[in-house]
């Protein structure tokens, strides 16, 4: 047994050191994530901005309305996936710290905007333009949500 | 009747013009469309390179890949629609006028991409990353048409 000796003071120095490592690692790793985390989510809101461009160009009757129902359903799909990556509590990008620190309205926003625009894609689905028209403001509520939670560009 | 009048010359005028504005017509109606027609097909191309870096941002390890599958089928879905974004002859934006002069080639190599992006899809739906990963390649063929028919930045 080495106990009292200075080599175990070291020893124990060491495997404090090790394990504090260990704990310390995982963040290290993280650290290099941030920039992903943000590009990620900036590639969904992208997508979300661009479907909602492209409808309100068909609303407004200013291109053709063949593909109203697959733009409504591509802006459905990605507003499933939208909250889920707000969940890693990174700041930066357009996204305001509030987005944390009020996250249970932010997440109540984004369902209800993921519930909105599954109505729209439903009517457009089953009517198109006709139907989907009257969805239309109801389901885009982007500008609810980018007041409070997204940094004015 | 009035042959041989002047009037009559005048009365064939108006007529030939009125035809001739009628055929201009349609033409000048498209006039305010162009830049519209571009926004469109941008807003399309916008969410395919957002949804084509989401992947491979999963593809490399960067971002959880829980959502693999959705990025897969929001690519493919708005792959079918891409093509048809170019079926109006509308010059500008970052298309190269080549996308209309070589429009046999055009159209095929965006068919391919929405066959491959289908396969993608189909294949992240039914085994995750594992068997998406294989498919990436073949189904990312951005590159093959940028190269020849987008202007570069």
């Amino acid at each position: 047994m080495m106990e009292g000796f200075p080599m175990s003071r070291l020893s124990q120095f060491t495997a404090i050191l090790a394990v504090a490592m260990l704990a310390v690692l995982p963040l290290t790793a993280r650290a290099a994530e941030p920039a992903d985390a943000i590009e990620y989510r900036k590639n969904i809101m992208k997508t979300l901005g661009a479907q909602g461009a492209a409808l309100a160009l068909i609303m407004q009757k200013k291109v053709p309305a063949d593909n109203v129902a697959v733009h409504a359903q591509i802006l459905a799909t990605t507003a499933t996936i939208a909250l889920k990556a707000f969940e890693p509590k990174v700041e930066g990008g357009d996204a305001k710290p509030e987005i944390w620190t009020q996250w249970a309205d932010f997440s109540k926003k984004m369902n209800e905007f993921a519930a909105g625009t599954a109505e729209l894609a439903k009517a457009a689905q089953a009517g198109g333009l006709a139907a989907a028209q009257p969805k239309m403001q109801a389901a885009l509520t982007c500008r609810g949500c980018h007041d409070t939670y997204r940094n004015q560009k």
